[in-house]
């Protein structure tokens, strides 16, 4: 998938002639400047991709059979708090790009920003549109789910399993809690870290909280990848 | 260091009162607003901290001794090919939060941004005001070093001990080569990729140069606090 000119999202890739979207055909065109012949990967977002070839049109010339590739487990996901401006945008491309599979914003006691129920569908669709931007960038043939605003109460729920807390000073990552919660700015409050006790460190010193959630998404899929290890618990992370 | 209202940069932390440049006395009173009798630590970049308190003036009054922290070891240092527009600060600022000792641009074979000799000193400056505000906000006591741009030759030089480059498919990540350089969008050219034989993976997808940088510094500091283990050679990466 990686010597490939571009990667595109399409909505079948196993029909006869794989068709491409008209924003994605202009983008092909216009701003990557593909020319007849160069190899592109279509995928559906859902695992399955086929090797096609340019050919200076909406449809694809197929180059090959679909092909599926299994999602990697386990579930990789990041929870932030929300944020003011353009950073939840700028978390959701770059956790796209590290391989995270669930971006979900919350709500958290502490945090600042929130947005208003009408505004939800708009934003939502804008992080989802910058999540399929930045997988095809990276070339992935499974798109995130990107989701929320939830508050923190209803994403933890009655059995926080697999969830951990980022806090300065934690423990060392891993994979029995492949989703992290990055707090807002103000940190976390005292019922929420009570009522998910796994916490964990992202690194020596303190993050940005947009940092802290790439850093977070990085590290999990390091360690789902085998590019990384996870140390034993209680040697890292003591004050 | 963590639990204070606000971390500085000053010239002598050893002095009988610690003295706050301008422009962060402005920060410290308008921007964050301080009030007299918070703490605040005082750190000359170089490993000497000292806990203070919050004057309302530009003299802090000293709350204990001077503190040294040993640098850690080893050095971690991150290069990355000149980019356009704002992306070196992008990842200066990001590769200070997270921990990174030494920050080299460099320019390679196929990297497409140049600076001027003339523009050099200017860009380096407003590099090194980046990495000093990014080192107050996660209160580091050792301010990181800035430098380049230095060609690719010229920073790997006869004996490249200690680097790697980071490629897609490549080999898990150590602290053998804590030196880890990040190529441009058009990737490493084949004498460089000769020059330089370790080869290492950041991650199962396609990464965006700047945050291909960032994952290199995050994981190699991961890696140095005992918060994420090394992978035996030949594990990762096998494509």
């Amino acid at each position: 998938m990686r010597r490939v000119a571009a990667h595109v999202f399409v909505e079948d890739v196993a029909a006869p002639a794989v068709e491409v979207g008209e924003a994605d055909f202009h983008h092909l065109s216009r701003v990557l400047r593909l020319r007849p012949g160069e190899a592109v990967s279509a995928s559906d977002g859902a695992g399955w991709s086929r090797l096609c070839s340019w050919a200076g049109a909406p449809l694809l010339e197929p180059a090959g059979d679909a092909v599926f590739e299994r999602r990697p487990e386990p579930e990789v996901a990041v929870g932030f708090a929300l944020t003011k401006g353009a950073h939840p945008e700028w978390a959701v491309q770059r956790l796209t790009e590290a391989g995270v599979d669930r971006v979900v914003l919350m709500t958290t006691a502490h945090c600042v920003a929130r947005w208003t129920p009408a505004d939800v569908p708009r934003r939502l669709g804008r992080l989802r549109e910058v999540a399929r931007q930045a997988a095809m960038q990276s070339r992935r043939s499974w798109l995130p789910a990107v989701e929320g605003p939830l508050a923190f109460s209803e994403l933890v729920g009655a059995g926080p399993a697999g969830v951990a807390l980022a806090v300065p000073n934690g423990a060392a990552l891993s994979l029995a809690t492949p989703t992290v919660l990055v707090g807002p700015e103000g940190g976390w409050a005292g019922e929420e870290l009570d009522a998910v006790r796994t916490h964990v460190a992202l690194g020596p010193h303190v993050l940005r909280a947009e940092t802290a959630a790439l850093a977070a998404g990085l590290l999990l899929v390091a360690l789902r990848a085998g590019l990384m290890g996870e140390v034993p618990a209680g040697r890292a992370g003591e004050p």
